[in-house]
Protein backbone atom coordinates (compact mmCIF):
# COMPACT_ATOMS: atom_id res chain seq x y z
CA UNK A 1 0.00 0.00 0.00
CA UNK A 2 1.27 3.58 -0.85
CA UNK A 3 1.05 6.30 1.87
CA UNK A 4 1.52 9.85 1.71
CA UNK A 5 4.09 11.23 3.89
CA UNK A 6 5.41 14.68 3.53
CA UNK A 7 3.77 15.33 0.19
CA UNK A 8 5.69 11.77 -1.29
CA UNK A 9 3.86 8.97 -2.24
CA UNK A 10 5.77 6.01 0.04
CA UNK A 11 5.92 2.12 -0.50
CA UNK A 12 8.23 -0.13 0.98
CA UNK A 13 9.08 -3.48 -1.05
CA UNK A 14 10.58 -6.40 0.53
CA UNK A 15 12.14 -9.22 -1.32
CA UNK A 16 13.87 -12.68 -0.62
CA UNK A 17 17.27 -11.65 -1.34
CA UNK A 18 19.72 -8.42 -2.86
CA UNK A 19 19.34 -10.14 -6.23
CA UNK A 20 15.70 -9.97 -6.62
CA UNK A 21 15.27 -6.24 -5.31
CA UNK A 22 17.93 -5.08 -7.69
CA UNK A 23 16.49 -7.35 -10.76
CA UNK A 24 13.01 -5.17 -9.40
CA UNK A 25 14.65 -1.78 -9.22
CA UNK A 26 16.47 -2.90 -13.07
CA UNK A 27 12.32 -3.02 -14.06
CA UNK A 28 11.25 0.36 -12.07
CA UNK A 29 14.58 1.85 -14.07
CA UNK A 30 13.21 0.94 -17.55
CA UNK A 31 9.84 2.31 -15.98
CA UNK A 32 10.28 5.81 -14.66
CA UNK A 33 12.66 6.45 -18.13
CA UNK A 34 10.04 5.68 -20.15
CA UNK A 35 7.69 7.90 -18.19
CA UNK A 36 10.30 10.58 -18.01
CA UNK A 37 9.72 10.67 -14.31
CA UNK A 38 12.32 9.85 -11.46
CA UNK A 39 11.50 9.08 -8.00
CA UNK A 40 13.85 9.31 -5.21
CA UNK A 41 14.51 5.51 -3.73
CA UNK A 42 16.85 3.94 -1.91
CA UNK A 43 18.15 -0.14 -0.89
CA UNK A 44 19.37 -1.98 1.60
CA UNK A 45 20.06 -5.52 1.08
CA UNK A 46 16.21 -7.39 -0.16
CA UNK A 47 14.48 -3.85 0.77
CA UNK A 48 13.71 -0.92 -1.89
CA UNK A 49 11.60 2.23 -0.34
CA UNK A 50 10.25 4.60 -3.18
CA UNK A 51 9.05 7.88 -2.89
CA UNK A 52 7.24 9.75 -5.81
CA UNK A 53 6.43 13.42 -5.88
CA UNK A 54 6.85 16.30 -8.88
CA UNK A 55 9.59 18.59 -8.55
CA UNK A 56 7.88 20.72 -11.03
CA UNK A 57 4.78 20.94 -9.14
CA UNK A 58 6.58 22.15 -5.96
CA UNK A 59 7.25 18.87 -4.94
CA UNK A 60 3.40 17.62 -4.36
CA UNK A 61 1.67 14.69 -5.35
CA UNK A 62 0.23 14.50 -8.63
CA UNK A 63 -1.09 12.48 -11.51
CA UNK A 64 1.80 11.63 -12.85
CA UNK A 65 3.17 10.02 -9.47
CA UNK A 66 0.00 8.05 -8.99
CA UNK A 67 0.09 6.51 -12.55
CA UNK A 68 3.52 5.47 -11.93
CA UNK A 69 3.05 4.05 -8.23
CA UNK A 70 0.25 1.74 -10.61
CA UNK A 71 2.46 0.58 -12.69
CA UNK A 72 5.42 -0.20 -10.07
CA UNK A 73 2.62 -2.60 -8.30
CA UNK A 74 1.96 -4.34 -11.42
CA UNK A 75 5.34 -5.11 -11.19
CA UNK A 76 5.26 -7.27 -8.72
CA UNK A 77 4.31 -10.53 -9.03
CA UNK A 78 3.40 -12.88 -6.08
CA UNK A 79 6.58 -14.90 -6.73
CA UNK A 80 8.60 -11.86 -5.65
CA UNK A 81 7.14 -11.33 -2.31
CA UNK A 82 6.79 -15.10 -0.92
CA UNK B 1 14.67 -27.95 -20.54
CA UNK B 2 18.35 -27.52 -21.49
CA UNK B 3 19.22 -29.15 -24.54
CA UNK B 4 22.86 -30.53 -25.36
CA UNK B 5 23.74 -28.67 -28.86
CA UNK B 6 27.49 -28.78 -30.16
CA UNK B 7 28.90 -29.35 -26.47
CA UNK B 8 26.94 -26.86 -24.98
CA UNK B 9 23.79 -26.79 -22.68
CA UNK B 10 21.29 -24.56 -24.13
CA UNK B 11 17.70 -23.34 -23.57
CA UNK B 12 15.70 -20.77 -24.52
CA UNK B 13 13.30 -18.51 -22.14
CA UNK B 14 10.56 -16.37 -23.22
CA UNK B 15 8.93 -13.90 -21.81
CA UNK B 16 6.13 -11.37 -21.55
CA UNK B 17 8.16 -8.66 -22.57
CA UNK B 18 11.82 -6.93 -23.28
CA UNK B 19 11.79 -5.34 -19.73
CA UNK B 20 11.04 -8.82 -17.98
CA UNK B 21 13.60 -10.42 -20.28
CA UNK B 22 16.34 -7.77 -19.12
CA UNK B 23 15.64 -8.14 -15.59
CA UNK B 24 15.70 -12.02 -15.86
CA UNK B 25 19.31 -11.05 -18.06
CA UNK B 26 20.29 -9.09 -14.90
CA UNK B 27 20.18 -11.58 -12.17
CA UNK B 28 21.59 -14.72 -14.60
CA UNK B 29 24.44 -12.06 -14.97
CA UNK B 30 25.24 -12.06 -11.27
CA UNK B 31 25.14 -15.40 -11.20
CA UNK B 32 27.67 -15.83 -13.70
CA UNK B 33 30.08 -12.94 -11.44
CA UNK B 34 29.46 -15.40 -8.97
CA UNK B 35 30.38 -18.76 -10.50
CA UNK B 36 33.24 -16.54 -12.27
CA UNK B 37 31.17 -18.82 -15.63
CA UNK B 38 29.87 -16.45 -18.23
CA UNK B 39 27.21 -17.74 -20.76
CA UNK B 40 27.21 -17.33 -24.61
CA UNK B 41 23.97 -15.48 -24.83
CA UNK B 42 21.50 -13.53 -26.93
CA UNK B 43 18.53 -11.64 -26.48
CA UNK B 44 15.63 -10.79 -29.06
CA UNK B 45 12.99 -8.63 -27.71
CA UNK B 46 11.14 -11.11 -25.18
CA UNK B 47 13.52 -14.26 -25.98
CA UNK B 48 16.95 -14.71 -23.57
CA UNK B 49 19.15 -18.15 -25.30
CA UNK B 50 21.44 -19.46 -22.91
CA UNK B 51 24.50 -21.78 -24.19
CA UNK B 52 26.68 -22.99 -21.64
CA UNK B 53 30.34 -24.60 -22.25
CA UNK B 54 33.47 -24.33 -20.72
CA UNK B 55 36.47 -22.84 -22.42
CA UNK B 56 39.11 -23.83 -19.71
CA UNK B 57 38.10 -27.85 -20.75
CA UNK B 58 38.20 -27.39 -24.80
CA UNK B 59 34.96 -26.26 -24.86
CA UNK B 60 32.52 -28.89 -23.25
CA UNK B 61 30.19 -29.04 -21.44
CA UNK B 62 31.70 -30.07 -17.51
CA UNK B 63 29.79 -30.02 -13.77
CA UNK B 64 30.31 -25.81 -13.72
CA UNK B 65 27.95 -26.10 -16.58
CA UNK B 66 25.55 -28.12 -15.23
CA UNK B 67 25.49 -26.32 -11.44
CA UNK B 68 24.64 -23.04 -13.57
CA UNK B 69 22.27 -24.29 -15.61
CA UNK B 70 20.62 -25.42 -12.26
CA UNK B 71 21.07 -22.14 -10.43
CA UNK B 72 19.88 -20.46 -13.48
CA UNK B 73 16.60 -22.43 -13.43
CA UNK B 74 15.97 -21.61 -9.82
CA UNK B 75 15.43 -17.81 -10.85
CA UNK B 76 12.68 -18.64 -13.03
CA UNK B 77 9.52 -18.16 -11.20
CA UNK B 78 5.93 -18.96 -12.62
CA UNK B 79 5.20 -15.53 -12.61
CA UNK B 80 7.58 -14.99 -15.34
CA UNK B 81 6.35 -17.52 -17.95
CA UNK B 82 2.67 -17.34 -17.69
CA UNK C 1 32.33 1.09 -37.46
CA UNK C 2 28.91 -0.43 -37.57
CA UNK C 3 28.95 -2.94 -40.98
CA UNK C 4 26.21 -3.89 -43.34
CA UNK C 5 25.51 -7.93 -43.19
CA UNK C 6 22.33 -9.91 -44.30
CA UNK C 7 20.45 -7.04 -44.36
CA UNK C 8 21.65 -5.85 -40.66
CA UNK C 9 23.67 -2.93 -39.04
CA UNK C 10 26.59 -4.58 -37.07
CA UNK C 11 28.73 -3.91 -34.45
CA UNK C 12 31.09 -5.94 -31.77
CA UNK C 13 31.83 -3.45 -28.16
CA UNK C 14 34.92 -4.81 -26.76
CA UNK C 15 35.22 -4.03 -23.13
CA UNK C 16 37.85 -4.80 -20.17
CA UNK C 17 35.60 -7.42 -18.42
CA UNK C 18 31.95 -9.04 -18.05
CA UNK C 19 30.78 -6.39 -15.59
CA UNK C 20 31.83 -3.07 -17.77
CA UNK C 21 30.06 -4.86 -20.75
CA UNK C 22 26.90 -5.74 -18.79
CA UNK C 23 27.10 -2.07 -17.61
CA UNK C 24 27.36 -1.08 -21.58
CA UNK C 25 24.08 -3.33 -21.84
CA UNK C 26 22.21 -1.88 -19.29
CA UNK C 27 22.84 1.56 -21.04
CA UNK C 28 21.78 0.03 -24.30
CA UNK C 29 18.61 -2.05 -22.98
CA UNK C 30 17.27 1.76 -21.52
CA UNK C 31 17.57 2.90 -24.92
CA UNK C 32 15.98 0.24 -27.00
CA UNK C 33 12.89 0.92 -24.85
CA UNK C 34 13.07 4.27 -25.04
CA UNK C 35 13.14 3.75 -29.20
CA UNK C 36 10.84 0.95 -28.68
CA UNK C 37 13.41 -0.70 -31.03
CA UNK C 38 15.03 -3.61 -29.88
CA UNK C 39 18.03 -5.40 -31.10
CA UNK C 40 19.33 -8.89 -31.84
CA UNK C 41 22.43 -8.86 -29.39
CA UNK C 42 24.41 -11.49 -27.71
CA UNK C 43 27.42 -11.54 -25.36
CA UNK C 44 30.05 -13.35 -24.33
CA UNK C 45 32.24 -12.22 -21.26
CA UNK C 46 33.81 -9.07 -22.35
CA UNK C 47 32.04 -9.12 -25.99
CA UNK C 48 28.96 -7.42 -26.90
CA UNK C 49 27.78 -7.82 -30.61
CA UNK C 50 24.45 -6.15 -31.10
CA UNK C 51 22.59 -6.80 -34.63
CA UNK C 52 19.84 -3.81 -35.41
CA UNK C 53 17.60 -4.69 -38.36
CA UNK C 54 13.68 -3.39 -38.91
CA UNK C 55 11.29 -6.29 -38.21
CA UNK C 56 8.19 -4.27 -39.73
CA UNK C 57 10.10 -3.28 -42.49
CA UNK C 58 10.60 -7.11 -44.18
CA UNK C 59 14.11 -7.39 -41.96
CA UNK C 60 15.86 -4.72 -43.19
CA UNK C 61 17.88 -1.78 -42.13
CA UNK C 62 15.82 1.56 -42.09
CA UNK C 63 16.38 4.95 -40.39
CA UNK C 64 15.75 3.52 -37.02
CA UNK C 65 18.39 1.50 -36.78
CA UNK C 66 20.40 3.98 -38.38
CA UNK C 67 19.59 6.56 -35.25
CA UNK C 68 19.64 3.71 -32.64
CA UNK C 69 23.19 3.04 -33.99
CA UNK C 70 23.78 6.56 -33.57
CA UNK C 71 23.01 6.71 -30.13
CA UNK C 72 24.45 3.64 -29.05
CA UNK C 73 27.93 5.11 -30.10
CA UNK C 74 27.14 8.09 -28.30
CA UNK C 75 27.12 5.77 -25.00
CA UNK C 76 30.41 4.64 -25.60
CA UNK C 77 33.11 6.85 -23.81
CA UNK C 78 36.66 6.34 -24.87
CA UNK C 79 37.51 4.99 -20.60
CA UNK C 80 34.82 1.79 -21.59
CA UNK C 81 37.74 0.77 -24.74
CA UNK C 82 41.17 1.32 -23.04
CA UNK D 1 36.22 11.68 -0.89
CA UNK D 2 34.29 9.83 1.03
CA UNK D 3 33.10 11.21 4.68
CA UNK D 4 32.63 9.58 7.84
CA UNK D 5 29.01 10.31 9.19
CA UNK D 6 27.12 8.12 11.91
CA UNK D 7 29.50 5.44 11.94
CA UNK D 8 28.73 5.29 8.08
CA UNK D 9 31.28 5.51 4.86
CA UNK D 10 29.27 8.21 2.56
CA UNK D 11 30.33 9.61 -0.48
CA UNK D 12 27.82 11.25 -3.29
CA UNK D 13 28.52 10.25 -7.28
CA UNK D 14 27.20 12.75 -9.77
CA UNK D 15 26.65 11.88 -13.64
CA UNK D 16 24.94 13.40 -16.47
CA UNK D 17 21.78 11.51 -16.36
CA UNK D 18 19.52 8.73 -15.00
CA UNK D 19 21.17 6.18 -17.27
CA UNK D 20 24.58 6.92 -16.69
CA UNK D 21 23.71 6.86 -12.84
CA UNK D 22 22.21 3.81 -13.13
CA UNK D 23 24.67 1.67 -15.23
CA UNK D 24 26.93 3.19 -12.36
CA UNK D 25 24.22 1.20 -9.84
CA UNK D 26 24.70 -1.90 -12.21
CA UNK D 27 28.10 -2.34 -11.77
CA UNK D 28 28.07 -1.12 -7.76
CA UNK D 29 25.23 -3.85 -7.08
CA UNK D 30 28.46 -6.67 -8.69
CA UNK D 31 30.63 -5.86 -6.71
CA UNK D 32 28.38 -5.41 -3.60
CA UNK D 33 27.18 -9.07 -4.58
CA UNK D 34 30.62 -10.07 -5.01
CA UNK D 35 31.76 -9.12 -1.46
CA UNK D 36 28.59 -10.18 0.08
CA UNK D 37 28.66 -6.48 1.36
CA UNK D 38 25.31 -4.55 0.45
CA UNK D 39 25.61 -0.87 0.90
CA UNK D 40 22.75 1.52 1.93
CA UNK D 41 22.20 3.58 -0.97
CA UNK D 42 19.73 5.67 -2.62
CA UNK D 43 19.15 7.64 -5.80
CA UNK D 44 17.17 10.26 -7.06
CA UNK D 45 17.80 11.06 -10.98
CA UNK D 46 21.51 11.78 -11.53
CA UNK D 47 23.06 11.17 -8.26
CA UNK D 48 23.29 8.32 -6.22
CA UNK D 49 24.43 8.14 -2.36
CA UNK D 50 25.79 6.17 -0.66
CA UNK D 51 26.55 4.78 2.74
CA UNK D 52 28.42 2.14 4.11
CA UNK D 53 28.38 0.25 7.46
CA UNK D 54 29.23 -2.92 8.26
CA UNK D 55 25.84 -4.41 10.23
CA UNK D 56 27.68 -7.04 11.89
CA UNK D 57 30.09 -5.04 13.61
CA UNK D 58 27.13 -2.72 15.67
CA UNK D 59 26.96 -0.72 12.87
CA UNK D 60 30.69 0.47 12.58
CA UNK D 61 32.96 1.53 9.91
CA UNK D 62 35.24 -1.59 9.03
CA UNK D 63 38.01 -2.66 6.80
CA UNK D 64 35.22 -3.99 4.30
CA UNK D 65 33.58 -0.96 4.31
CA UNK D 66 37.38 0.95 3.27
CA UNK D 67 37.67 -1.89 0.75
CA UNK D 68 34.52 -1.91 -0.56
CA UNK D 69 34.90 1.94 -1.04
CA UNK D 70 38.15 1.61 -2.95
CA UNK D 71 36.63 -0.79 -5.38
CA UNK D 72 33.32 1.54 -6.31
CA UNK D 73 36.06 4.17 -7.04
CA UNK D 74 37.75 2.48 -9.44
CA UNK D 75 34.25 2.07 -11.51
CA UNK D 76 34.32 5.83 -11.42
CA UNK D 77 36.14 6.54 -14.92
CA UNK D 78 36.63 10.17 -15.52
CA UNK D 79 34.00 9.86 -18.22
CA UNK D 80 31.38 9.21 -16.10
CA UNK D 81 31.82 12.50 -14.11
CA UNK D 82 33.02 15.34 -16.71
Amino acid sequence: MWEEKDNMLCKVFVFENFTQAFAFMTQVAFLTEKFDHHPNWSNVWNKVEIKLTTHDAGNTITEKDRKLALEIDKLIKPSFLD
